[in-house]
């Protein structure tokens, strides 16, 4: 079914091919994710070529027949017999933005090609299968936040909230985690350090079930001045997120999220985009930012995390995961004051 | 210093800047390793441009002046002004192969570029001060090893390790613990399951320490079957390290693990190289394969990981890290049988 809809796409932009190098759309497709380098060749009879490494996994788990990947240059040969190079015949390869320029010199030079996100297109808008998954990357970050002693260093409450979620199954964090605590939390991205952790703690975490990932960033409070700041952050938060449902222009929710914060003059201090889509990957499109030019569809599952920034005093985020639908549904169990 | 050296090679090229996206080249470069966005142009007056989540740590870790990272668009508009274009003069940029060709065509199209390696090939050789960093990767990964409680599932097995790094400041694993235990030990790059641990274990793992990685793998067994394999894989390991020394071809080093192993007749199931460099990549050159045309020479340091695995039964792999040095020093606890 979904090889159908991907042939119907190559078909409406005349690609005889399709060349897959990025993971995740390789799981997309073939229900694999490899570890090692692999090449997904997406036609009317499609072919995995997988490392060595991977070969006796992929075997098992890809829907689509797998082959060994030996090397580019072996590679380049198959293509030149399989597909018709520009001398014979315009038939024309895509590959993805994300294939990298030394690749693309090495294997796609001889061939008639276009940049195209047929995948990635297709991943924006989840399958009630994909929510069910990123809805158990969304439990195993939740259950893990549980019970979590607070009167250690920012390197050891990721090191617990981490220990939690690799013994329920979660290969690795969705991303690195972010605990930054007193004025480091001014730093949006901070990495973790061995300071005992004070108020402000912002937690930036998630997890990975069956390869999807979850997103959601909670604050710990404890000081008056602090909780001025989160009374606004949760009010843009919950005015973004009442604005989300199908037909939307992606930027409006950001904008929904950024006039409250700039009516409380802090409109410079909100340093990052308001939101963005989460999947396989754990930023993936839509982006809800001033700049984007998407518009929400319903199966889309989005984060919206305000946050304010005061350098050399303290900074606080928080981030729920939002599933696009007529009656938009938090999918997170939604933010609120913590106090320490 | 480094950045004289740059410069210098990038004369030889007659290359007018060279645009540096990949965070591990920018963190070689400016000693701050970006967590968003960033782009560090490189030319006589040199600029690390960091997106406004990382721009306030950026500016307290950089040694190369920062300014704010706005978008493609404004960037090639900042090149166009500062870099002749192919119109008016044939200045020359260069570009990294890890560059997506989605930039590539967004950023570059209008200037005369060269892809070239310059940051990566100054990275193959470690400074004193870089192998004091693998060193202190090396110490967290060895010391997170004692005292885990091996009676549980590859999972919590894979937890209490990282568990370990993570507090002691490892901010994540340098990549996805293995941990493949039983028949599940074939697969070389295994992800880690609910099943109990039983022989053999095998567990390949590693850590940061300022940026740089540690890699390293043993493997647990207790039957008389699994010995014999194991002897063989030490033995080839051995044999590997003591060829190890500046001018050797790194193909050579491959040549002599997979000889020791064909001898014995497990030729086709030592299924991947025998080892590659680490860094601030925990995959990096030079590759210690049959294809690999480079040639040892001294500060490099490289892994050396024979394994062999036998699909349906179990498999194993012991790996250690290895300084080029004329009197090559193994920097890892060398492997040694562990019996469970």
């Amino acid at each position: 079914m979904k090889i159908d809809e991907i042939l119907q796409k190559m078909n409406q932009d005349e690609l005889g091919s399709l060349i897959i190098l990025k993971p995740e759309n390789i799981a997309y497709v073939t229900g694999f994710k490899p570890s090692s380098i692999s090449v997904l060749i997406l036609k009317e009879d499609p072919l995995l070529l997988s490392s060595k490494l991977d070969l006796e996994e992929a075997r098992q788990k890809s829907q689509i027949p797998v082959g060994e990947f030996k090397s580019l240059d072996e590679l380049k040969k198959t293509l030149k017999k399989t597909i018709p190079g520009n001398g014979t015949n315009p038939g024309k390869i895509g590959v993805e933005h994300s294939m990298t320029v030394g690749t693309y010199h090495k294997l796609c030079e001889d061939f008639q090609i276009k940049i195209t996100d047929i995948i990635e297109s297709l991943r924006v808008v989840k399958s009630p299968k994909e929510i069910r998954k990123i809805k158990g990357a969304i439990r195993i970050a939740e259950d893990s936040f549980k019970d979590l002693d607070f009167s250690v260093s920012e390197d050891n409450l990721a090191a617990q909230l981490e220990y939690n979620m690799r013994s329920a199954g979660s290969p690795r964090p969705s991303f690195e985690t972010i605990v930054a605590s007193g004025p480091r939390s001014s730093l949006p991205h901070a990495t973790t350090t061995s300071r005992r952790l004070e108020s402000p703690i912002m937690i930036d975490w998630g997890a990975l079930y069956q390869d999807y990932a979850s997103d959601m960033t909670r604050t710990i409070i404890e000081k008056e001045e602090e909780e001025k700041i989160f009374s606004i952050i949760l009010e843009a938060q919950q005015k973004a997120i009442d604005a989300i449902k199908p037909g939307v222009n992606a930027s409006h929710i950001d904008k929904v999220a950024r006039n409250v914060i700039e009516e409380y003059g802090y409109g410079d201090n909100f340093i990052h985009s308001t939101g963005h889509g989460v999947g396989l990957e754990v930023h993936e499109k839509p982006s809800l930012s001033y700049r984007s030019d998407e518009k929400l569809e319903k199966g889309m599952v989005v984060t919206v995390e305000p946050g304010i920034y005061i350098e050399g005093k303290f900074g606080m985020r928080i981030e729920d995961m939002v599933l696009v639908t007529n009656h938009r549904k938090v999918l997170t169990s939604k933010a609120r004051k913590i106090f320490a």
